[in-house]
């Protein structure tokens, strides 16, 4: 496994190993099996495996969040080279955004402004948008592989790749979830043991959302109720619930095919994410 | 020659030819020989030739000046065939543009914001730099060409490039001029005889500035005194006379190096720019 933390560098491994296809998995690093599993699947599909590792400090609103996120390096290369990396590219801010850097990609409306953009402030998703461009440009991947578990995420990444012509397939993969349930994150690492037994509640929310949906209950209002009242058992105040259209996030009234259930939650001092698609039972 | 329309049939036309070097030609067309200029330098250079023709809705202010924007395409087809190229794409704003599009890249600070940014509006650069970013990523040439006589949008698409790895040399090909001096400029069309005449004072101005910097003569202050009376001489008014910085733009008060002088003036109806590089006598 080769490590490089400049672009040049970059590309320059990957002219001599051009011969092959190109599979791509950026991430902030502090790997996890969610990571892994993205690894396994642009290993089992190309000849050649680029993992990025770059905390992007534009996409953080809060500069507390920023310096508290968790940087394991020496962790993250090992586990890389273990799943099958080849090249792993872990630039710094200063090669990222030099001096005079002055470009930024947004994505205009509801898409990068509700939800996480409306909590986490609309620099996040220019952020989000700029870095994965960058990043996209200067790996060319045949394609590139994110975690559904970032559901907004891979929509602000769908539209910007479509509207900018970025020559790549974006694939998505689902979430990688603990035994108990919990959606894999980087940031469960700073959970105390009690915050994390609290934290299954967004999971089983999600779970019982799902079920009731299946059962035939298509009135988002009743289904955001039941979920909320697991969240509210668990003493978890979420910051948002939410039942949307995959593509657009737009609101949906009801269910009438499947539905992208979205919930954001504080658990004590760590921020937490977790999403899952829910189908009207009446239409299977 | 191949006509194509969409970003699809260009990538399988390219795909096709992609044994060779792409040069690549953007115009919003009403072809003259600037652009032709433009193709002759990437046909010298590259194996295939790729030039393409929309006039981008998102970069004009005015929507009477998009109206008035000459749009000759059979003609514009014969002058590429003749010059050589071998591909042209001819998207229309559908294409470019389909409904849900929602992405902006946009350069902050002085680049984008002052000359051409400050009198056509903030939006202007926000469209050429995501238009362009688009027509790069479709065509994913080696060399894209740009005329110098559009000065600034020389320094966005370089900025824009750098910012987001856009893996492309950018080429610049000097000014293309009529015999009098008048550069050329799809726009020209528009002219009346009398106005082309008084039109002539903007490259007389750049030429008595360009002879009095080779003189000796360093302050800009001076220097700009010169320009705008040749220009206030044929009772032509600029938007702006400014001498900059060639890289960033900004106003430079004594010449130390090369400077670029802009200037952008209505005549009668017609909205022209030129510029040249003038360089300090005692720096030669």
């Amino acid at each position: 496994m080769r490590i490089v933390r400049t672009v040049a560098e970059l590309r320059d491994a990957l002219r001599r190993a051009r011969a092959g296809t190109i599979g791509f998995v950026p991430t902030m690093g502090a790997l996890h099996e969610g990571h892994l599993s993205l690894v396994r699947a642009a290993r089992a599909e190309h000849d050649i495996v680029v993992l990025s590792i770059f905390v992007n400090p534009t996409q953080f609103g809060e500069a507390a969040d920023l310096a508290a996120y968790p940087r394991t390096e020496e962790r993250d290369l090992e586990l890389a080279a273990t799943a099958g990396v080849d090249i792993v590219f872990a630039p710094d801010a200063a090669e990222m955004y030099p001096a005079g850097f002055a470009t930024t990609v947004s994505i205009a409306g509801p898409i990068a402004h509700t939800l996480e953009g409306a909590e986490r402030g609309r620099a996040h998703f220019d952020g989000v948008a700029t870095v994965v461009t960058k990043l996209l440009l200067a790996a060319m991947p045949d394609t590139a592989y994110f975690g559904a578990k970032d559901a907004q995420q891979v929509v602000v990444v769908r539209r910007l790749v479509a509207d900018l012509n970025v020559p790549v397939r974006i694939a998505v993969v689902e979430t990688a979830r603990d035994e108990d349930g919990l959606a894999l994150s980087s940031r469960n690492a700073r959970l105390s043991a009690d915050d994390r037994r609290r934290a299954l509640a967004l999971s089983r929310a999600l779970r019982e959302m799902t079920d009731a949906a299946a059962d035939g209950a298509s009135d988002s209002a009743a289904l955001r109720t039941l979920g909320l009242g697991v969240l509210a058992e668990a003493g978890v105040t979420p910051e948002y619930l939410e039942i949307v259209d995959p593509g657009t996030l737009a609101a949906v009234a009801s269910l009438d095919g499947p539905a992208l259930v979205v919930i954001a939650a504080r658990v004590g001092e760590t921020r937490l994410i977790d999403n899952t698609l829910i189908t009207p039972g009446g239409s299977r």
